[in-house]
């Protein structure tokens, strides 16, 4: 796997998740694989889960990890190509990233949307820089579009706790102060309908994601409708996309209670943290019964984990290939 | 040991310093002990003594570490339980504190006072949240009120410098011009009457530290008299406790000098370091023979280390517990 | 090797880029040199290379890798000797500098000028307070005044491109829209005399470096004559020495054009990055067949593995006098 930016780098979802699965019962069971190895934790915004659980996976399979937050400890950077930089950044993405490609064998990087346009946000120019100038895998680690780590996590919790082969997931908005990114909605909206869940996704109108992630769910305006039945309930905010980055709704109404759970076949509730008590989800719901959220945060190691692993079995693959057409030069 | 955030959490100190001793004649002696373990260390103030003692008390026993400079790289925080989170923090910290407990094997934490609220200070609400929601071993690397890890390195040093059993160690209180926590003296205070010594405190009539850590010590306002016969003398500033966080003295006359030192038993000056020069402390002093400055900081690492071999050994021990209930199960 | 701060430190310069050379064929041959030591990585301004090649190398090395931005995690440094510590400084840089000698087994600093004052910046109070005060070798990360690490890892570049025995190496000023520091010019300088290069210097009148430093040089004010007949063209941007930190031209002229290139010996470019593109070089040239700007970044790797090798080696020969001493005393 040579990079992990979306659903669509993956063949079987379900069967990674299902590895997934068997790496966390043994967490330290392939810690040769990485060694020697040294990854890249590169970040342009703040990060606590991914930070530290893509950290902790690297270790676990024995690779040395070096962080760097690039927006506070590198140089201003230059997105625009070809542009005459007499401004204020000091180094081009493209070179900044061909080099920590020499440096990394493998490098994740994080890379917020700015929410202002949606053309902008949606070109992925730093993520893309990454993927296209370092030589060595790129992981996501949220980008502006898509949180597929996040996403993953997501589905390896559904998968250990779902009752029946093909749950009904509901996806709902919502209520937040601020103006947030689509991206975890994104992403767990393609990998849902990529494992082939019911996947219902509900929200004010005007709310619609990007038709090119959601395609696969039924949109369903109506949150009670959508509740019933469900066996897992994903609370998440987002911003407008199409009136891109704005607030529309003020949030009345679209609270997740008890009673609106009553409606669903005594679902699990899920929320990818970090999350705002009492705004986005009440503290008798995400600490009762039926909430998972630790138990997602606790498989974001796995899921890192898991594609790490991918990685590093390609690349070695690749550099004993190598090395064996080298010796028959040699010979 | 499931925390380490007070001399209460020791059953020995004394003992805990003697095998602090024999740490440091072999320091990578039980390198094993930490194989396949990963230390955090979160920060949510300036550190450097504690970040890279503690790191490197972790690496001696072959832990991996992950440091976060939470303030910064993190999510802003909510202390409050309950609250409605519609304003400016992201994270409650109990969701942050429990997810680093899953990432972690043992954690770290610095977390200053505001030295605005007695009461908010003593609350703790910071270090409190990781013991409770932590499933990890806690250690504070210096809390609102007390900063145990540089006390025991302390008692490490007036162990290795004593030349009688009950030593007299005399904690004098000295000029500053900012408004500082009264941690390092609550905590040191504490950790040598824990030890048995003969702990005389002197300060300026307004400055008398919480008696509930300074309980078994003399308070003496009269430095002079203080300093008599003394075998340590231990230098710090702090803020009034009773009139919470203000300077209440100008530091006229409270200066540590060669003349004031004459009243003493040939004692050896100590100071835990940052110290203003010439302010704290004179660099005659600072750099003459009497002073210990550098021993201390020395055994920031062993105090660190044979905090974390204790964990490390009570974890392994209920981990082989677990596995055998485990075994007994499968049977 | 005690420190590593200028090409003054080296016997043979061209002995350690061939080393160098070896160290690359084979980077994890002497993974065992740094088994239990740890490097401290300490930065007082940005880097991005520095950082990760540095860190690479010494994990390259089988060391642990403590980093630390002093600037933004610790204390605010005092530098003048005896000063009275009322201010804004809360730490003198020789009890920061002593203490992380204590915990590190090498140190790096990286202590950029603040091109105000000439005699300041020359002074180098922050690196030199780490030669004098920590116990452990130190290696410089760019200094005040020069930057060792990659200039050695331009010679390693020079040196794999060379088709002559001594090649002909220019050094042109390029234009820039801000004061940069002379180091990596001074350095580079030095660097190339020592290796016996036939070196030219091409700058506008009023740039001339620090004759300390480019002794042994021809200085050419006409750029288009020096590249006659160049091997390398080495392009950098650096404020006046002489009217300390000032910008004296507007750079009109100065670019290096694929024009200008055809009156060299088809030589290789090189820039030691950051570069802002379109500004000190142009995009054609920068990812032109000549450009050897990834090459050198690659580089920066092995220049610092090879240093760090040398300080390992003699460290441990020192340890095993000491401990062969130590042996005879207690028989």
């Amino acid at each position: 796997m040579k990079k992990f930016t979306s659903v669509n780098d993956i063949d079987d979802p379900e069967k990674l998740v299902w590895e997934a699965i068997q790496t966390k019962h043994n967490p330290l069971e392939k810690s040769f694989l990485g060694k020697g190895k040294t990854m890249g934790l590169i970040f342009l915004n703040p990060s606590l889960r991914t930070r530290l659980s893509t950290q902790k996976a690297a270790i676990n399979l024995g690779m040395h990890v070096m962080v760097m937050n690039l927006d506070k400890e590198g140089w201003a950077l230059e997105l625009e190509d070809g542009s005459v930089m007499n401004g204020s950044s000091v180094e081009h993405i493209k070179d900044a990233a061909k080099i920590m490609g020499l440096y990394c064998d493998i490098i994740g990087i994080r890379c917020f949307p700015k929410l202002i346009s949606q053309e902008e946000d949606n070109a992925e120019k730093i993520l893309n820089a990454f993927v296209k100038y370092c030589s060595c895998p790129i992981i996501s680690l949220e980008s502006a579009t898509l949180h597929p780590l996040q996403s993953l996590a997501d589905m390896i919790t559904i998968f250990e706790n779902k009752t029946t082969h093909k749950p009904k997931v509901v996806l709902t908005w919502a209520p937040h102060v601020k103006s947030l990114p689509q991206a975890v909605s994104n992403s767990f909206a393609e990998w849902a309908v990529a494992m082939k869940y019911n996947l219902v996704i509900t929200h004010p109108k005007g709310y619609e994601l990007n038709e090119k992630y959601t395609n696969g769910a039924t949109i369903e305006y109506d949150q009670q409708k959508a509740l019933q039945g469900a066996d897992f309930v994903y609370v998440k905010n987002w911003s407008s996309y199409n009136e891109y980055g704005k607030i529309l709704h003020d949030g009345n109404g679209w609270n997740l209670t008890n009673e609106k759970l009553s409606l669903t076949k005594n679902a699990k509730v899920m929320h990818c943290l970090p999350v705002r008590r009492n705004l986005e989800l009440s503290d008798e719901i995400l600490d009762g019964e039926k909430s998972l959220i630790y138990q997602q945060a606790e498989n974001r190691v796995y899921a890192a984990q898991v594609v790490l692993e991918k990685m590093l079995k390609i690349e070695t693959s690749v550099k004993t290939k190598s090395n064996s057409f080298t010796k028959s030069i040699m010979v």
